[in-house]
């Protein structure tokens, strides 16, 4: 079935139902707004210019910001003529003279992380983590069932994918010992992420039924972590310098819009929960992530299965009265399912290294060693059998400096 | 002894000696940089434009973080010419028509705030806290004495001094029962926070002997906490929305270079701190705190006894590779003394409600009730027995929304 005068083929990334931003540069010229679709990048402005659309200056900057910014209805105007322009046959001459290789294009980081959240809301990553880490206590906080847990992580240190890992050094516990030095466990968490658009007014929370005109859209993080340095530092306070040296995400932002289809059920909820978090029309989300370590996909975590959905992460986060602003990212907590290959950290995986993971190389691993590379990647179910698209984010791992 | 031609009388705040930095307006103009002197503001812009004062169209922005950026040869020659024009006797008829009557301006944010830590580096308030909240524990946490202890806060929510604070809701737990309502124990913590002016690069620790070099100036904060929502929500991931509704800052920065007649070594450390925390040259700082609330001193914190120095909390922030950006601000943690009267909280003061405070007016306190107003100030010895001043940040408790 042909969608779209751009015939895209079949093994081509970013359908026609994606439509996903990022901020891209080519040789000499300034990074600006794209979209991409195929092995082809939409370039915005110039498109925007000769077509007159209102606005379209925000699409010659060099991050999403100033069109998060416009708020909902902008976005949806522009997707909605986006839409029009790669099904519409008279599409084609309007925006071929705007399409950029894919591959002779630099992706950047998507937008300016003004606040970045970290929530823990797998129920399986959760019940993992607290067996391994503190087996003598009940698998979950006390808290857990009640609200979505949080923290605030480090947006500085946010960076595009492709960004170089350098294994971070820090004080641990070696045996007996405390002694400081490279992190001996370095893991990842696979994550989905979550960027602000509209802002909101300190001392007003965003109720949980106004989640879409808030979120602008949806990307794939990996907040890499480094588990001896946390397990050392995070009590009382919490994670710090385990997380805070970088956490990659993806260069492209898919449209809240693009995922109507991919819309679930979250699993029940037992105890009910508070009213500000009841969600009537619920935001569970059937992302299907996949892991790759070297070559080889070692987990397929399942994001329908997140015990809170990110409509009720942003209502919990904002229920103290704090201010959300154009760019803040809240990250989901590691995607785990129920099952060893849908475990989305390697200290699950390998439960904290007593159960190495084997790689199509014939090498097994438990964290990570330098030179590894890893790769998240998602899809999501869209309109009529199509696939919406996340693309990717990846890294790779440097030795200590 | 008359130092200078302003000739400022006993009562004026902030001498020659301190000349701090913040962001002011005058009724119909745009938010520019000022040095506070006595009763009145140097409007640096126009003065830097007549001087000829290179690169001094930076003090043309809301915000310091132009300056800042500029790095520390920048503040050192900035200040040396305020120094000899304040004293100098020719610098009357250069500085005079560039003074602003402070009771005429407004102050703004004297920064734009880009990652947010938190410190835990006070000993009594550490054992403190933990005696209220964890009895059956050991005081400290087990590796408190390695390192100092932080995490990130919400940097879209600090705030300047005399914003109203809105009482935060969340969950919490009353008596057996959790609970959604406003917080019944709203606090205070009295901190003292550090603002970075010259970025690091990603994966290049910076260290400990740096800190003059990327540190530009120091003010007092209030990281106002809701007591019941924090002990509720924190375990394993530390603090979240029991601090993040807001966080207020002093609108005047005094730059580092003013506190070297404020330096002292800090308490012994056991065990000695490993390698990247071991300061040669201690960063101890003589501040004197001081709190008042509802027109009551309360308590005098003193900044001498923290047990991890300013230049000891960066070295650790960075030591993972995590890079820092002008505007970073990282506080000090909750400044308490081992006295009753040197309790830097109000869950301290009050020992978690079992001891009242009394105030002035004959009414006694445990936490906050809203029309509360709490105002820290503090002080630092200058050269030759002059004080260098904070001035203060204050806000009013409002009731919940």
């Amino acid at each position: 079935m042909r969608h779209s005068w751009l015939d895209l083929p079949d093994d081509a990334p970013f359908g026609v139902h994606t439509l996903p931003y990022g901020v891209f540069s080519t040789e000499g010229e300034d990074p600006r707004v794209g979209v991409a679709i195929g092995h082809y990048i939409i370039d915005l402005a110039p498109l925007a210019a000769v077509e007159g659309l209102e606005g379209g200056h925000v699409f010659n900057r060099g991050s999403l910001n100033p069109f998060m910014a416009l708020g909902r209805g902008a976005w949806d105007a522009v997707r909605g003529w986006l839409v029009e322009l790669v099904n519409g046959e008279s599409g084609r001459e309007i925006v071929e003279p705007h399409l950029i290789r894919a591959d002779e294009a630099r992706l950047h980081m998507p937008f300016e992380v003004a606040d970045y959240v970290d929530f823990y809301s797998s129920q399986a990553h959760a019940e993992n983590v607290g067996k391994i880490f503190r087996p003598d206590s009940p698998s979950l906080p006390a808290a857990w069932k009640h609200l979505p847990i949080g923290y605030h992580g480090r947006s500085g240190t946010v960076v595009p994918s492709g960004t170089g890992i350098i294994r971070p050094s820090g004080l641990r516990r070696v045996g007996e010992d405390i002694g400081y030095g490279p992190s001996l466990r370095l893991d990842i968490e696979a994550e989905v992420g979550f960027v602000v658009g509209t802002p909101s007014a300190l001392g007003q929370p965003v109720p949980i039924d106004e989640f879409e005109d808030h979120v602008f859209g949806v990307m794939l993080v990996n907040d890499w972590s480094a588990r001896d340095i946390q397990a050392f530092e995070y009590v009382p306070l919490g994670p710090f310098l385990g997380k805070s040296f970088a956490t990659s995400i993806a260069p492209w932002v898919v449209p809240l819009a693009a995922l109507q289809h991919a819309r679930v059920d979250p699993p029940a909820r037992d105890p009910q929960p508070a009213t500000h978090l009841a969600d009537a029309q619920a935001w569970g989300l059937d992302l299907r992530l996949e892991i790759e370590w070297n070559g080889t996909v070692v987990s397929r975590p399942p994001f329908r299965e997140m015990y809170w959905t990110p409509a009720q992460q942003l209502a919990h986060l904002t229920t103290n009265g704090a201010a959300i602003r154009t760019g803040d990212l809240y990250a989901s907590g590691t995607v785990s399912g129920y099952e060893r290959d849908q475990r989305g950290s390697f200290l699950e995986l390998s439960w904290n290294g007593s159960e190495p993971v084997s790689l199509d190389d014939g090498s097994s691993r438990s964290f990570l060693e330098d030179g590894d590379t890893v790769t998240i990647r998602a899809t999501a179910p869209g309109p009529d059998g199509a696939q919406i698209e996340f693309g990717e984010v990846t890294g790779t791992v440097h030795p200590s400096s």
